[in-house]
């Protein structure tokens, strides 16, 4: 705005804001310290965010949103390599840590300093563990330094244009030549390149290369090898390599996917990472002695992603509640001022229950987590017996806290009316960054439709009185009663609406189950009655799903209940109320059909929703302080901790290369020649 | 890709495409036109649509989403300035009429020149039609003229940075100086800023301003005012003039959305719209003599957002299913090829009830414009009664259809996975101008508590036995049974569902009517109790909405019946029918609580849905051709007509200005020095 002043940010907080954190109920460090896992973790936490934030060098001259496509590479790639050498410092500092990479990652502070997506992350994400953990020690001697260090850059290329879920598909060929001890890479077809991987485009000079192995003649299925794509010096492609990026995207534009194409690409034979099944100098194939291995990394990035999701969602809902404290609008009684909108109940039915989900999902995704433990230290002592129950609930959960977290972050950004919509709220950036969520390791109708398989085999157990794992044990305990199509008397305590919960997923298991039986029975075969049903698998697994997060979260809230001070243990059990009750309602159909419910019930919990969401209200603000993500992190015009909202607005506004001249040349070159025109 | 082939797009259709198009049970071209209102307005699009896109300056050398903010706009200017050019051709050819305007401008045909939005828009769609509907014939003599043939661009300024929806909260100022007979136009703070108004930050040199009007020391409310906002030779900001843009956002880039401030700047007495009410020259403020005139636009603005949003989802429905017929994953039965993934039930569950939500929104929009002209032809008779009427159903019918469209169009991308992510597909602007208006022209909720009030006059009304109106005729006939509590019966036919859905709304009307009934009573005034219930009043105008979508698509059904071939009015009745039973099913918790459903007729009802998904499939491929969106429109590598969709995603990658250089810049700059350094 050449022709006038601009507005400067008020050096004080906005008062309604200020306000609203003297009426809290409890003290939002305290929640700083439940969120973050204790007064250590917090501070150190702090002090990574200073350390990394406060860098000038961090910011970006003109913000990312108005640069062009390859501009947003650019930047990327210089804040990265600055991330990772200010990493190396702390190293030197004896402050090295996978938490530093996590951090910088997948975490937080990622979503902070890269909004756009980091084109390394799949080296650390993906490559390293690949190598580590499918690489022979002579392997991981040989790569593992050189990447660690970030001598060299890899990603990891498993994903087709013509195959994302269904690896088994992948037309990739890697064929041994025993003559010259190499593998012959191969692209057969455009479908078979490789299109998707993060940071292949025009970062990673290595990559592992997922790809069907054929030697002898004969084809063993999918493996992974090594493959180098860049020359070291001048990173020019190999010969061979046909490389390149797959173009602008919803988001996470600055990530820089990839595809790969191979034309008799030859690397030597211990490329092949054969930590588990080898091929020897002949050209024989030599199995692995068991195939469940690899499904732990798979398993170990679902939940990974189950905490992401949380965090995204606490990022949205922060700012929706800080604006909300903020914006007036709308007068409630005529003649007052008009309210601050988060005192409209239907906006708060917008915002509180985003907060609830962001506690429900973390503390799914912590309990989850300990699962996962649990699972692979048994694994490791050979002991496979909970590997499909840990798989089957993994599945379902990914599909449903990211499929409800995207969700979730357009109810917050619509909250925020049309403001919402500008790329200062940060908005646009979260939602790219979770929607992504829902089609990536994993489509989500398919993981559902795994964790439906492993239901209806529980239901088979079931039906002959055998024991079932913990998590799917309810369906042992609700096998009779779906069968009968008795209902349940509905409890309104939690204990009683997990139980709910899990009578209507038995009751869709037991639907799904006899659907396919009786297809089966008119002439199906098991797949295609399988599919016939598959909108009733579909929904099987999420009621499973559903009925989890509750107990999972409910679980969780009894263990800090004895932990945290009082006052912040009554704030996470109205959050979890909250959660339990709001789903309540959503799923008012499901309860209706398999649990005996009444009308006077169901007004009850309506009242039992507008009570919670009154008392939330004066802690709302309190709260989403208590996630502690400094503005730094959170990029947003909106939720800044000091509410001068319209203030913020402006100078991000004044930051457009468009506003830095009062007359842009279209209008020498396209609009005067129009309006001047009398054809 | 410089280092290899790239792969040419075929010459002809995708086999399994043109398999699809075998099957249809119906003319496609039937469909075609019925879609498009007959032979005549389809072969005049048809002709419309080669005019404009076979033009190739009408191309983008490289394609907007790999352009910087700034380049957006000027990319923006280029293409609508040669859009309105070709449309004055047409004008020496006699072909002028507003319906190119309407095409360019918020129809199909816009969405694929200017994707991201045309920063004339507002000129065309607010400014031409205020001075024409608010303008005095003097006024009219004055400005049309060099308005329409656009010697001058003019934008529409109403709201501003702290007040969208609640227009009477606007705070910019006009205060008449009867000294000079001027009115001095003021923004007496950060939040009066207009801000949000399309083409108003680079591209108009006029507006209308619609300010608080000050006259004699008292204010009189809003009025609209024309200013000059910039010198027409130099297009330079005129003195007092504060101009901007508002910066990037969610999509829509191209809109050149601005803001605006005053500091003393003078208009003649003249400027002010006077059609209705006026400010003489001393000073006098005289009252329009009826208020109700400018309702008249607002509504027109509904209905027409309704009709965009059935194109928008017939845009990103269209892509959907194409990709879905062309897309091979996941094999159903082993040993046999992988399916279409259409042929996935889940992929159908996904797909054909966002085709039936296309048509439904498409008939509702037709029959709420017959309401509207019926309305305003009675209007201009001094006739009111219908306008309450008209106005609850506008409003409703907005929130919901915008907000089940951005949500359709989210579910049509995630059902392409991956691949929907891309920009390349379409979906990513396709959701961001759909998703915008659910925030724009009145905020969703605001809009159904404005249903909401209706309803609960309406309910009052009909508690003393008063005639409703026809669209709440229903709530008489309920009122008693819903009083009482008790439970029609459920009949499955399409109008007993619609008496279902009704049920369902005069159930909440009736719950929402008594809780606010109770509140009063405990105390609370009239106001407080009404947010106090406000989500069950959202609740119950969402249900009424629901009630009349399918009424509305069922009336015009029955039209078209006797009006289209048999084969093509079957494949209508399937749509709607599948619409009402999707819906029945996604509102279960309704039905259950207000009718008598058993679990007998649920399972029929999902039945019903598996034989209609199972009857629009050989068919849908056929349903989206009759749509008839050329490439040039759809824009889209996934759904492009030829089914060429992995040949299509690569070209559009390499237009990526990244894939003109093998390395990077980066790489010297950031990367080289990051991988040697040896800290």
């Amino acid at each position: 705005m050449t022709t006038s002043q601009s507005f400067s940010i008020p050096n004080k907080v906005n008062p309604d804001l200020e306000n609203e954190r003297k009426k809290c109920s409890f003290l939002v460090e305290d929640f700083a310290e439940f969120w973050h896992e204790g007064k250590e973790k917090l501070s150190e936490k702090r002090w990574r965010e200073d350390f990394f934030l406060n860098d000038p060098e961090m910011k970006s001259a003109v913000p990312m949103e108005y640069l062009s496509h390859k501009e947003k590479y650019e930047e990327g790639v210089r804040k990265s390599t600055i991330g990772f050498r200010k990493i190396r410092e702390l190293r030197s500092l004896g402050k090295d840590g996978i938490d530093n990479y996590m951090a910088l990652l997948s975490g937080m502070l990622g979503s902070g300093i890269t909004p756009d997506g980091n084109p390394f992350a799949l080296h650390y994400v993906m490559f390293l563990p690949t190598l580590m953990g499918q690489g022979t020690p002579d392997q991981q001697a040989e790569w593992m330094g050189r990447a660690w260090s970030c001598h060299i850059i890899g990603t990891y290329a498993q994903t087709e244009l013509g195959h994302g879920t269904f690896i088994r598909g992948l037309e990739t060929t890697s064929t041994y030549d025993p003559q010259t001890e190499e593998f012959v890479l191969n692209s057969p077809t455009l479908t078979s390149y490789k299109w998707w991987p993060g940071g292949l485009a025009h970062t990673a000079n290595y990559a592992v290369v997922v790809a069907q192995l054929y030697t002898k003649g004969q084809n063993h299925g999918i493996f992974p090898f090594i493959v180098q794509l860049r020359d070291e010096e001048t990173h020019m492609p190999l010969p061979g390599i046909k490389i390149g990026e797959i173009g602008a995207k919803l988001g996470m534009n600055s990530v820089n996917n990839g595809f790969l194409g191979f034309d008799n690409v030859r690397i030597p034979r211990k490329n092949m990472l054969m930590k588990n099944a080898q091929v020897e100098k002949d050209g024989t194939f030599v199995k692995a002695p068991s195939s469940v291995l690899t499904y732990g990394t798979m398993m170990f990035v679902r939940v990974v992603i189950v905490r992401d999701m949380a965090n995204y969602l606490s990022k949205a809902v922060t700012i929706a509640v800080r604006y909300s404290a903020v914006r007036r609008q709308s007068p409630i009684n005529p003649g007052e001022r008009e309210p601050q909108i988060m005192d409209h109940v239907t906006q708060q039915l917008k915002l509180f229950p985003q907060i609830a989900k962001s506690i429900v999902f973390r503390m799914t995704a912590d309990y989850l987590w300990n699962m996962y433990n649990q699972v692979t230290s048994e694994l490791d002592k050979g002991d496979l017996d909970r590997l499909p129950e840990l798989h089957g609930m993994a599945c379902c959960l990914k599909a449903i806290v990211t499929s409800d977290a995207a969700q979730a972050v357009e109810i917050c950004r619509l909250a925020c009316g049309g403001h919402g919509y500008m790329s200062c709220s940060s908005f646009p950036t979260t939602y790219g960054l979770t929607t992504a969520a829902c089609t990536y390791e994993g489509e989500n109708t398919v993981l559902l439709l795994q964790t439906a398989r492993y239901l209806v085999k529980s239901w088979a157990s079931a039906k002959i009185g055998e024991t079932l794992a913990p998590t799917v044990a309810y369906l042992g305990r609700n096998y009779k009663d779906a069968v009968k199509g008795s209902r349940p008397k509905w409890d309104k305590s939690i204990p009683g609406i997990i139980s709910a919960f899990q009578t209507c997923a038995a009751g869709k298991v037991n639907i799904a189950f006899d659907n396919v039986e009786r297809r089966k029975k008119e002439g199906a075969s098991h797949e295609n009655a399988t599919n016939m049903t598959s909108i009733e698998l579909a929904a099987a697994a999420d009621a499973h799903g559903r009925a989890f997060l509750i107990q999972a979260a409910y679980a969780s809230l009894q263990d800090f209940l004895k932990q945290v001070p009082p006052a912040l243990g009554e704030v996470l059990q109205d959050l979890v109320t909250l959660y339990a009750v709001h789903a309540s309602l959503r799923h008012l159909g499901d309860l209706l059909r398999f649990v005996n419910i009444s009308e006077a019930d169901i007004r009850e919990l309506q009242a039992t929703l507008e009570a919670l969401l009154s008392r939330v209200r004066p802690n709302a603000v309190g709260i989403v302080d208590g996630f502690d993500i400094p503005d730094g992190i959170l990029q947003s015009a909106l939720g800044a901790y000091d509410g001068n909202v319209y203030e913020r607005m402006f100078a991000e506004a004044m930051k457009s290369p468009l506003n830095q001249e009062p007359v842009n040349k279209s209008f020498q070159q396209h609009l005067k020649p129009f309006l001047k025109s009398h054809l």
